[in-house]
């Protein structure tokens, strides 16, 4: 059954009935269940519960409730992360943000993917594509990303956008499609000096 | 009271300050509180529910909570349906969905029209369009559909669409306005073909 | 600590790191979650809790679970004022709502700003421009609607928008970017004839 999982893991098509992703989906919604009753007030033990969620997750990651995700050990998160209400993660790829990563409300990011062939797609064949997020990006609300989609450093994704390509390092980008529309300096050394001040 | 309920089906304009519908939306509402309160691993008491909530539904539905319509009555959904998280349907016009459908997290299907002219609408007039979606089809994560909206057999919706028109049957369509950009095969007998072996 | 909050509610740059913030923003998430739990038919509580959560509130206000904001304080809403579900607004600016107002499912008002120079947003400076919604406004389901945007009175925003710029008086207005397609008549002699007959 690790199989399946694995060929999941590595973008290729794999059989979405296999009866190990229901109970591993299952524990997840557990996991979310019990986040998303935590008194907001309760800062540590919200801390906490995302460290067990997450496959790896920086210092003092706050992800307001609402969340939801598919299966949370795909997502990494780095350093001081923050999302507001509502984040949708469908992690059936890896989903990577980096350090100093804002995220608005109402945002979802989508790694999976099933065919547009109407016969293939009702076998249950899927298959995803990772997404990456690098450091100091902040996503809009209400901002769609799509599989296999990379966001620069630096980059900022205006509200309302919907992602369905790569945004260069540097960018403030917004649409439906996203376009890039401004070039911001972003020095990666600068951004180093400023997190050792902290 | 039931000639404004009928006239709300017949497509015709209806006073919607009527107290029969602050009735029957409060009794849904408390459907689906108890819905989405359900444990996820309980999958007989959640098909059982939902069995309950829809107008029709087939066999082996799996609609991740949090869910939430109007009415519910005035849903149908063929075999094998499956939404994920925060489907919402204004179901005050018939919203009927084929089998084998996929949904996408946070799509929204609506059927409720509000007059544009502002003194009518403050009168409570209102009306409703039904929404159709055929057999095969999948609609990406974060889409929304307009009243009146068919979706053809075979079809997908990509993700972040608004889809304010028709889709015909084998389309792959994606955007604000959504538009077709490509076809794909869908031959019906092949779908039953499909559908006897399973 | 009152300086930084003075300073957003002015449209200044300010400190979001202050940690008078996190109290208002804590207090205000356990406001919500009250509010969200309460049961729909009891119609009551629910009017009381919206009119200790706002700034100011109209008679007869309806906001469908569940809802969230982050202060509730700048957040201002005219007379008979409908949401339906999944409402969302940061109200780190005042954000005013007029008579008559009808708001679809997945509405989110944003009046917060974020630098788009990333090594000035990881040191927490934000701002904050106010949102103006006029009487008789009609906001479809799924709209976004950006800081510093003025709707005016008798508008109809469609389904899916993304509004980044005011829209006057008297507009139907649709798309991502949101625009004007279509005037109706609106006379605010008319709407307060009207609202003087109820």
């Amino acid at each position: 059954m690790y199989d399946e999982w694995n060929k999941m893991l590595c973008g290729a098509p794999y059989n979405a009935t296999d009866p190990y992703f229901y109970e591993r989906l299952l524990k997840t919604k557990e996991l979310i269940l019990h986040y998303n009753q935590l008194p907001p007030s309760d800062s540590k033990s919200r801390e906490k519960a995302l460290k067990d969620l997450f496959g790896h997750c920086g210092v003092r990651p706050v992800v307001n409730s609402p969340f939801c995700c598919d299966f949370g050990c795909n997502i990494s998160v780095g350093d001081y992360f923050f999302a507001n209400f509502y984040l949708t993660i469908l992690d059936e790829a890896k989903v990577s943000i980096g350090n100093h990563v804002y995220i608005g409300p109402n945002v979802s990011l989508y790694t999976a993917c099933h065919p547009t062939d109407p016969v293939e797609r009702r076998n249950g064949i899927e298959w995803a594509c990772p997404i990456t997020i690098g450091n100091d990006v902040w996503i809009g609300g209400s901002v769609t990303v799509f599989p296999g989609v990379t966001i620069g450093h630096g980059s900022t994704i205006g509200a309302g956008s919907v992602v369905i390509q790569d945004i260069p390092d540097g960018s403030v980008a917004v649409g439906n499609p996203c376009r890039v529309v401004k070039t911001v300096a972003y020095s990666p050394a600068d951004a180093l000096q400023n997190a050792s001040q902290e």
